[in-house]
């Protein structure tokens, strides 16, 4: 097999969709690739691709020189290297951790890393496995810039966009918790809209180009609220927040007709009405994310 | 002033944001347009640019053939045409009624036209007010159809597309009611994910380029999941909901480790864990839209 003298032996931990992908692209880059995963069987395919499936996450470790570290979550993850021979075999060796979590939980691994010898950087992907090895691809990583840029090259192997969030390790994990929180409210929202959709007699599929459209105005309303959050304008000239509280109630009403738990659209509402309460009616629904903050 | 020859005579009752958009588009477009609002000198501008001021709406019904109405809602919308003065000047003209309500709303104010001779059709407006007279612009429109037919030329005039969703005049409601479903509920999530961001030292300016990210993956994802939910399929091979319901729980667990309320978040966790709870823990988060609908 073809292999590339510049790039390090690589190893991942972890041999979920994405940890697959990720041994995958880096496989098909001609890099030396070690791979493990806690359940056998599930590196077979990236064997008959030429990677070497480790017994043992220390024998991995021990095989590579940058450690990609991609499981369910830090609970996994720790269960994974914060055991003394797997500690011993990350001595000296440059540890990604692109598991998602907290970045409470990045940081510590960061200070655990650091007492045991580890250089560590944390990231995060925001983009679904089959975009890996894609320009689609979107990693975020955080900690040691000089860390991250000596790293960078086989990092660009996976394909996509990387960007170096800064040097404090939690920040790569903040902007994931943000950006999912983001993504799966607004899924919720989708879900949720088929399911009213379909009690009134609309499927999914008649939906979907108008939610589509919904998609497509989305990205210039989330540059235009930043400014305001970021100003403190919140202007609600366009539409006030007390219009999208009415608006918020229509929706509950229909759901609620049709018995369809209506939770979420609840909660949205009561954050509207929080700001009304406080005396914001006439501002834009962004004032909620002042709001919110406020203790 | 230069009025059109082969358009109708416009009446626009109501003059919100929306309502002087969709006056200011008539008039920018040679239509003879009246207009009235409940609290007057909102009509000044539109005055000044050639439009009649009516003093009550039954002399601005009288002034037009077609009368396009936008208010707040239809308890609005009711205070405004349930009138017998005004009710017996919309006798052999049409309706096109652009306020925003539910889909019941929109059926009972059909039945109520039929029964006072007026030709009636119910509208929905997906697109912020400074889209109106663009190609952004995006109208819903249902009703007869040749009613719809009869009156595209002068409703075109408003720019943008005007899609005819069938002749249950419940239908713009219901698509309008679902969209804005997903649309205030993916806003409550940006203005969340701000909130969360800046707790953790991040400007919303600075999360803003990937929050566009994220919007920009939706769209296809909606395609997607519309043809899961129809076709009934769920596949959760690339995301399982029991690994989207781990995300929403690291998402509420950082919000509320920041005192920052995670009600809507919580919510939509509840969500998926009722599927998993069901048994559907393999599946994809779509199976949501099922499960909610369910009794
Ligand atoms: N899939 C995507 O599209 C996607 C997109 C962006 C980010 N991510 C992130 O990437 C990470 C991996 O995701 P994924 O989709 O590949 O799979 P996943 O379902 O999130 O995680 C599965 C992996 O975690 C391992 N694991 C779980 N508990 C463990 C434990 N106690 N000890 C050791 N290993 C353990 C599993 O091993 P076993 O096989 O032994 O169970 C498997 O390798 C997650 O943090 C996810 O949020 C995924
Ligand atoms: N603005 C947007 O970007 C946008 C986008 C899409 C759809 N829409 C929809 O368009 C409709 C109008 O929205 P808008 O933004 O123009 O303004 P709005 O704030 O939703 O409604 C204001 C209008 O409703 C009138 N109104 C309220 N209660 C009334 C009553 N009891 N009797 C008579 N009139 C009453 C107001 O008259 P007064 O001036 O006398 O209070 C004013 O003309 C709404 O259904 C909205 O959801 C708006």
């Amino acid at each position: 097999m073809f292999t590339s003298p510049d790039l390090p032996a690589v190893t991942v931990l972890g041999l979920g969709p994405m940890g697959r992908e990720l041994a995958g692209a880096f496989l098909g880059s001609g890099l030396r690739t070690t791979v493990w995963n806690r359940t056998p069987g599930k590196g077979r395919e990236l064997a008959e691709r030429g990677a070497t499936v480790a017994g043992t996450p220390e024998q991995a470790v021990a095989a590579g020189e940058l450690i990609v570290v991609c499981v369910v979550d830090y609970d996994a993850s720790d269960a994974i290297l914060r055991r003394d021979e797997v500690s011993r075999a990350l001595k000296g060796r440059t540890v990604v951790n692109l598991t998602a979590d907290t970045p409470g939980r990045a940081r510590d691994t960061a200070d655990w890393a650091a007492t045991h010898g580890i250089d560590y950087l944390d990231g995060a992907i925001m983009t679904p496995a089959p975009s890996i090895g894609t320009p689609e691809a979107v990693f975020l990583h955080s900690g040691p810039r000089d860390l991250f840029e000596r790293h960078r090259s086989v990092l660009e192997v996976l394909g996509g966009t990387h960007t170096h969030l800064g040097e404090d390790t939690g920040r790569a994990a903040t902007f994931d918790i943000a950006l999912l929180d983001l993504f799966w409210t607004a899924m919720a929202g989708y879900a949720h809209a088929v399911a009213i959709a379909r009690a009134e007699g609309v499927t999914a599929g008649e939906l979907a180009p108008f939610a589509q459209g919904i998609g497509a105005i989305l990205p210039p309303l989330f540059e235009q609220f930043a400014q305001d959050a970021d100003s403190g304008t919140y202007s609600g000239e366009i539409n006030p927040v007390t219009s999208a509280a009415s608006t918020m109630a229509h929706v509950v009403e229909v759901s609620e007709s049709h018995g369809i738990d209506a939770g979420v659209m609840r909660a949205v509402e009561g954050m509207a009405r929080r700001v009304i309460g406080l005396g914001h009616g006439a501002d834009g629904f962004i004032r909620v994310a002042e709001v919110l903050g406020r203790h």
